[in-house]
């Protein structure tokens, strides 16, 4: 059995935002050497999330917006006994377990075995700080 | 190590429904011949789900009411901007990240390691078009 | 490939509650002998959750509220059909959904391969009778 991992770094300038990472998780899997087996991609931030949808950036808005509906910023302990802590973002661990911490992708023939729209989403819900995502592949 | 891939096809009539799956997941794993391993079953779409839940009318019922609830489909580009490209299905990317894209179950002794009432379903949510699910086991 | 499998058991008192199984994950982890590799963490049942998230009570206090907002307690089965059934946990099978079923963790240098602050959380809510939670782990 091969496996490989990888660390990707990002650092969002703004609060919430989506980074498609699909073309760096597929030269892992090149590197890896893996032809057939299971590659995970999760955040490893409590208040971030990686997630496979459509690049389209309309879609994108109309995520942010809907995310800020269900679980809305607000740095107040009112609304958010976590915010008592100092901490300011409740609402980001909130939105993280709506889009999901982790994704599973099959490769099959030594590629990520994609439907045609399939894209792999870093998701920021509480940027402006160092984060990374983990790429673990394991397979033959 | 055992691989084995497999690929399920969909074309529901309705906008939104709910398929049990788990017998055609448990003859792939039949096939696989793989005693100890991991089974991933994915939607290879965007606007549908795989997801693990009851098989019971009255909850899928209540499921739909909630996501249409949640993200109600509406063709107009005023709720959702994804709908000024043409489409009208900016709401079906919103349940899908709701229901899941993806589950991944473990296979004990040949057989998928299931509590008594989980049930594997594939949730459509954009259909009247084909539609693929991959399943992917891996494994000794 | 070696593997390993565990059943975890709980029995929360009350109807909705969320513990911290990261130690039982480790040690399930250092039984295995697995140095690289998958650990899949997954409930075994239809009305409870694995998920990763932060071990603080205010939080997770803000998640039950949050929970109980978008798929509310009714065993009426005026809101939810499943309540014809006999059953009063169709809130349950929604917040199930929320939260998710499932995690997949990757195993490096014989440890979870985590961030700074993820921590595993079996969520219940539908609480008062004997679940269980499967831990599967395959790698070298």
């Amino acid at each position: 059995m091969r496996t490989h991992t990888e660390y990707l770094q990002f650092h969002l300038p703004e609060r919430m935002g989506f980074v498609n990472i699909t073309s760096q998780v597929r030269e892992a899997v090149s590197t890896s050497g893996v032809r057939e087996g299971l590659c995970l991609v999760n955040a490893m931030h409590i208040t971030a999330s990686v997630f496979i949808n459509d690049d389209e950036s309309g879609l994108h808005r109309d995520y942010k917006k809907w995310l800020e509906d269900l679980a809305p910023f607000d740095p107040s302990p009112d609304r958010y006994e976590h915010n008592r802590t100092g901490e300011d973002n409740a609402d980001a661990h909130h939105k993280r377990q709506i889009m999901g911490r982790e994704v599973v992708v099959a490769i099959t023939g030594g590629r990520l075995d994609f439907g045609r729209w399939e894209q792999i989403f870093y998701g920021e819900f509480d940027g402006r700080r160092e984060k990374r995502v983990l790429v673990k592949i394991i397979g033959d």
